[in-house]
């Protein structure tokens, strides 16, 4: 049967040959796991996404939910299909033991997630977001919270939401105005806005607890002074029995271009009845919490796009075997049979583009992946440190990139199906609008930008980018000859963004920040196609080695060589010009009048 | 107020400055006109756009056509603003006097057609494709056909339609498969299925007239063997009368991503009653008649990417002007306020590239309008010769060059406003759904470069390219000395562009097209950077001259060389790895297995 979501072939390739699971497994954390039983739960997953997700994507995208004042509908779908997400375990893949989790690695973890929004990203994002709160929770919240809060949700009675935005407030959440009250009980009143609050409300769980960021009275200005609250949608009793409504109300859906059956919430909190809150860890740290879930949000991020990008690549890729149309130039034979379009040069171009750029990112998304196991569960400190350094240092690479590259790949697959690509009959252009959200939420690109260049490189002295160097050039050092112009192309990248960073780094020093900054989302874009020719690169190394002995599988380990040599040719090279640009610092942004916009 | 559509003030700055549309008035043909009765022609044209076509444009694309089996009912706003269209003149703006039209010059009625579909491209698709028909027939039909069926488009009485595409054939009309059987009388009884046709049925008008072509029985295999057809969808009598129904029935209506507000129809000829069709022109030359109204229409296709663009980045531009979020990097204080948007880097680079972007496209499509000037109306044979060349050469790239970076700039328009910017409550992301349909039809991308490599550039031994390159270097002798960095990029970049088409002329030559033309799209994309870069040196000169003495209006001069600047320093340089990429000529695309993808 033909892959309709993510490759199920480049998952294990991704998993056993480039990321080394089998390694990941052996450590003490992961004593319960074995491939094996990985290989298992992933056809489950592929089943799962294959015949209880993909099958209505389609509807739910034409017939999104509606609040009818009361309640929210939604197709009856969405919630047959988390609900055999649920019970499949899936929530709980990568939980502690202790908590009812599979204590899985996450490595193996969001190489299955993958599948879900690739098949229907809508339907996903309910338990995504489920994750998320409950991470949130496992690593902030108090034992009791834990218990009333965290283990429903494990156990699919509850659901959760992050409810950070406001009205006037996206990026800047230093400027939040939701408020928190102490009460006497050590609880607190919550009255506000917020927006864009995705699963913010539906009637698929048992009750729905919302995250969210809040100011205590009296807290410090800016970012530092918002805290942490837990507000459910029915307040839960001491000892965990789901009471009456808390004051937090739907004041209305919003409808978007894609994502349409993920309910997207204006809520009002305290407006109709009073809205209690619990604090999470201590006053003022909220944002801290909040960063630290992030890492690994950003990483789903990144992966839905992908998912998103591959399933694209898959459907063209099937189209272009199937539809006849034309003939090869050499062919001037009008009376001959057309071929199929996967013959045509330009129609394998963009299926080269979108196979290297699904493929890529799926590689980079579980890269970053295994970094979260080896900062969770490596065996020594110095393991761990570094972890967490090249993690923080790629996170938003992994968000950003995938958004920009597998988006672009949605696009060529609309362009591979021609006048169908553009019809809602064909699921492509679907794919392509919900993709397109993928850039603004969990911090916009331009944020990306500035994070990764502004905190990450420059303000991190470039130390970790130096590790980050040594990784990639334990991979060019010990290249097969027939790589070795890549291997000296990547180190060039490579050295290049080194190069421009320290340049764009004594720009800041001398006081010109904004200057620095100005092209921050450029090096975003630069760093991450060397980030991922790396990863060509090491593939290509499987892929060279594997077709050296012989397994049978050659189309597939030269697929691979393939699109390293198109990413090579007509990609990575795209990284000059960025490079150029940086070094040149041309303060145009920042020097011009807006009114001669 | 504020411009919702396109600048006004570019608008009148392409026609009288950069375009010169007071010397095109100069030509005889034109004598009835002048600049002060096209300006106010102009100014009601951006009044019926604003007032007549914007405002229902997001509740067509909510409330899309339908069809009941019966008719076609479209919201009664479409017919009110078609009305006014055909009321003002507007369709009749290019057409001979002879002929009822007001026969302006090409360059004007682009200027003016463009702000229809910025406005809503939907509503405005019904006259375009009239227009289109319209021009078609006066090219090669007979006098009395044109009496019967053109003389009513012209009136505005009889709408028309293209029928090119059918189910099993877009991109290769060698293969259509509708029939034309000759009746006695001389006409033809056609039979057959078209597809993807824009305007096929809906009750806008009291008649339709399609463009079928078709193959007559016995006809060359291949598109030497089309004609074409006038198939009215109710039967003219010879003295014009409207009579019964022909046997063209509507099948249904596919359901796009975009354009949703035009009916784009599957077409049945002859299933259900007789359809009979009358031959325009000669039999088997079909195809070249449809090819003489392309280079208009793709114009058309062009400049509605433009005016999409165009539309979103003066949205999104007010938005940033208007929303304030987050403050400065060298602001610390989170009690400040914030700032307005526009006044971050990353926003400004996102507005920036649009306003290159969609103002680039403006001066493109323009100029090849103004071809089309000196081809119909230019004094000297030699005039109109070099014009018609240039066009050709030019046709690919005023189609494509704006369907990518236009919608490029749609996609930067939704980042401007964030996650309000993906909600339907806003215009940037309908803009964006609409302008991805511009890269298919009409040729899709692949098309358009195959036609300009293999057909305009190589096919012509590279002559009209170097007419062309006198043109660009007519302008970059003569810069000022502020601008004689980029003139040097502008030749450097067409240098390239020239030297990479010899050897690919080569490849081409040695037996081995399908290398040579395999990366054509990526040699569309070079050539038509080069050539926007050009045309931005070109309003550089004039903003730079104007400048110096001061006319009041800095601050659209000083915008005029910021986006110089920004697409000098940002776009052009990204031609570099395009050349090295096609002088290599890697055969990738060509010999890789399809079993490999």
């Amino acid at each position: 049967m033909t892959d309709q979501c993510i490759s199920r072939r480049d998952l294990i390739f991704n998993l056993f040959e480039l990321h080394r699971l089998d390694e990941i497994l052996e450590l003490p954390r992961f004593a319960e796991h074995d491939p094996d039983t990985c290989e298992a739960l992933l056809d489950a997953a592929i089943q799962l996404a294959e015949e209880e997700y993909l099958p209505h994507a389609a509807e739910l995208d034409a017939d999104e939910p509606e609040f009818d004042g009361k309640e929210v509908r939604i197709i009856p779908q969405v919630k047959k299909a988390v609900d055999a997400f649920l019970e499949g375990g899936f929530l709980r893949a990568q939980f502690d033991e202790d908590v009812g989790g599979l204590q899985l690695p996450t490595l193996f973890a969001q190489a299955m997630s993958s599948l879900f929004p690739a098949a229907n990203v809508s339907t996903s994002n309910y338990t995504f977001l489920t994750t998320a709160a409950a991470n949130l929770l496992k690593a902030h919240a108090s034992d009791d919270q834990q218990q009333r809060y965290m283990a429903p949700m494990l156990d699919g009675r509850f659901f959760g939401t992050m409810c950070l935005s406001e009205p006037h407030a996206g990026s800047s959440l230093a400027d939040i105005k939701t408020r928190a009250k102490p009460l006497d009980d050590g609880r607190y009143r919550i009255t506000g806005n917020k927006m864009w609050i995705s699963g913010g409300d539906h009637e698929l769980s048992e009750n729905i607890v919302h995250m969210v960021l809040a100011k205590i009275d009296g807290a410090p200005a800016g970012v530092k002074g918002i805290s942490l609250f837990i507000v459910p949608k029915k307040r839960v009793d001491a000892d965990g029995t789901v009471g009456e409504r808390n004051g937090v109300e739907l004041v209305g859906l919003n409808h978007k271009m894609g994502h349409r059956g993920t309910t997207n919430c204006a809520l009002a909190f305290g407006d109709n009845g009073e809205c209690i809150g619990e604090l999470v860890g201590e006053p003022h740290k909220g944002l801290q919490y909040m960063f630290h879930m992030m890492n690994e949000a950003r990483i789903g991020v990144g992966m839905a796009a992908v998912g998103l990008g591959y399933a694209g690549y898959l459907y063209s890729l099937d189209y272009a075997r199937q539809r006849p149309q034309g003939r090869p130039l050499t062919n001037k034979d009008p009376s001959s049979a057309p071929v199929p379009i996967i013959e045509h040069p330009d129609v394998r171009r963009m299926l080269l583009a979108q196979k290297s750029y699904v493929e890529g990112g799926l590689a980079l998304g579980l890269y970053c992946a295994r970094l979260v196991d080896e900062q969770n569960a490596g065996e020594s400190e110095a393991t761990r440190r570094e972890a967490t350094k090249l993690l923080d240092l790629l996170t938003p690479i992994v968000k950003s990139w995938p958004s920009e590259f597998c988006l672009e790949a949605n696009k060529l697959a609309i362009q591979c199906l021609g006048g169908y690509g553009y019809t809602r009959e064909y699921p492509v252009e679907r794919l392509y609008r919900d993709n397109r959200l993928n850039h603004i939420h969990e911090g916009t690109y331009g944020i990306q930008g500035l994070d990764l260049l502004g905190r990450k490189v420059i303000g991190d002295g470039g130390r970790t980018l130096a590790m980050l160097a040594e990784r990639i050039h334990d991979t060019t050092r010990a290249v097969p000859d027939n790589l070795r112009e890549y291997a000296d192309a990547v180190d060039a990248a490579l050295q290049r963004a080194v190069d421009v960073s320290k340049t764009l780094g004594r720009i800041a020093e001398d006081g010109r920040p904004n200057v620095a900054l100005s092209n921050a989302t450029v090096f975003l874009d630069m760093l991450g196609h060397t980030v991922v020719a790396w990863l060509w690169l090491k593939q290509a190394v499987i892929a060279t080695e594997t077709l050296a002995s012989d397994t049978g599988e050659a189309a597939f380990y030269q697929g691979k060589l393939n699109a390293c040599r198109y990413f090579f040719g007509y990609e990575l090279p795209k990284t000059g010009p960025m490079a150029e640009l940086l070094e040149k610092a041309d303060p145009v942004l920042t020097e011009i009048d807006t009114e001669t916009f």
